[in-house]
């Protein structure tokens, strides 16, 4: 069997109940590392869940033979950092596991596309989700006047391996040179779902280095009372 | 305190660890019970949680001044079907709360906006999120076409505590009112996040009622190669 098992976004313990009973049962216990980013080691997931925790590189997830092999004769724990299908790589794992007539489980978690409800912005008004990444792009600022009157997250690239993060900072002056202007309100948000998320709503221009990962950018599109009330308490 | 909790969208395991620790510690636990429906009894969350659990109506929720006073002297939870913030009352209770000084902690959880992944569409191709109401309504439709060529998610409307919910091929009934193509190929998703969700994907005039809640209808945009092949094991 294998089972794809969603962490959450914050530390060891936003781990469901039913996901820590699959840990607690597997044979081998893998986690990806290269989407996201916890606000824990591996040593702590160890800790509660009793069991050692392999790291798995991107490589290893979309070259799905070995782990599928595995889970034919195993009780094999795909642990990934957020939800189960946000990255495409884990969604061609399933398939190919169901195809190989594989078992899955899939045990979901909070992501962030739900978790930003927090900013009070209404999840049901946001258009699609886009990336800004470390190289040049026009998609990225496209893609945040297409979806307008309708907000926009923008999610900042990374490389965790590296320990690579893109600053809000950083992905504004992007932005700025596809022609975004500076002096929109924005909002900023670093480490939501931990116990001290920072969510700043401010003008575009007045983002500083925050120095705290994984962040990610929210353009507001058109504001009912209420998400403004909300907004307005994180200026 | 404050502490409001996402369950998850299947049964009493899916609430984190985090959860289960905060519940355990509560004086008063609250469930809401009117934005979506668990697949598990309240005697199932009270047994795994070891605490008497009172169902509140969506009254007590918008009204918050009786749960916000409570909260000033007491641990209270709020237990949410999904994720926390998914409904604008719950974002108004965590405001409320905060302005009159009530410390609030916020446990993320899956929810349908991301549970839908495992039917291969890629999340982060969704443009707005539309709800078919019980009574006519022209905006689903509407909010259809304009999302072209993005994925649609339609929120198919209920009343848990009448045991009323929208089958799918109702939902199809109304939107065909509004001029939705019939012929279009669509899926059909009924309890997703537990061990055996339905999803089907076919033309909107052949699906036929499931008997199984809740449900939700995604009108697929363009589709990635990748997202057909996930989107036909479906078929």
């Amino acid at each position: 069997m294998l089972s794809l098992i969603g962490l959450g976004l914050n530390d060891e313990k936003d781990i469901s109940v039913k996901g820590l009973e699959l840990v607690k049962k597997a044979d081998i216990v893998y986690l990806e590392n290269y989407t996201s980013k916890l606000q824990c080691s591996k040593q702590a997931l160890e800790k509660l869940y009793g069991k050692e925790i392999q790291l798995v590189e991107r490589e290893v997830v979309e070259n799905a033979t070995a782990i599928i092999s595995q889970a034919a004769y195993n009780n094999i724990v795909l642990l990934i950092v957020g939800d189960v299908f946000s990255a495409t790589t884990h969604i061609a794992l399933f398939q190919e596991a169901k195809e190989k007539g594989i078992e899955v489980q899939v045990v979901h978690n909070a992501s962030i596309l739900n978790a930003i409800g927090i900013t009070g912005l209404e999840l049901y008004k946001f258009g699609k989700t886009t990336s800004i990444p470390f190289h040049e792009s026009e998609t990225p600022y496209k893609v945040i006047k297409e979806n307008f009157p309708l907000h926009t997250l923008c999610l900042l690239d990374l490389v965790p391996s590296e320990n690579k993060f893109m600053e809000s900072s950083e992905a504004i002056e992007k932005l700025k040179q596809s022609g975004f202007d500076i002096n929109t309100k924005v909002v900023v948000c670093a480490q939501l779902g931990s116990d001290s998320p920072t969510i700043l709503y401010l003008q575009a221009k007045n983002i500083k280095p925050l120095h705290k990962f994984p962040q990610c950018l929210i353009i507001p599109g058109d504001l009912h009372f209420m998400e403004k009330e909300v907004l307005e308490s994180y200026q």
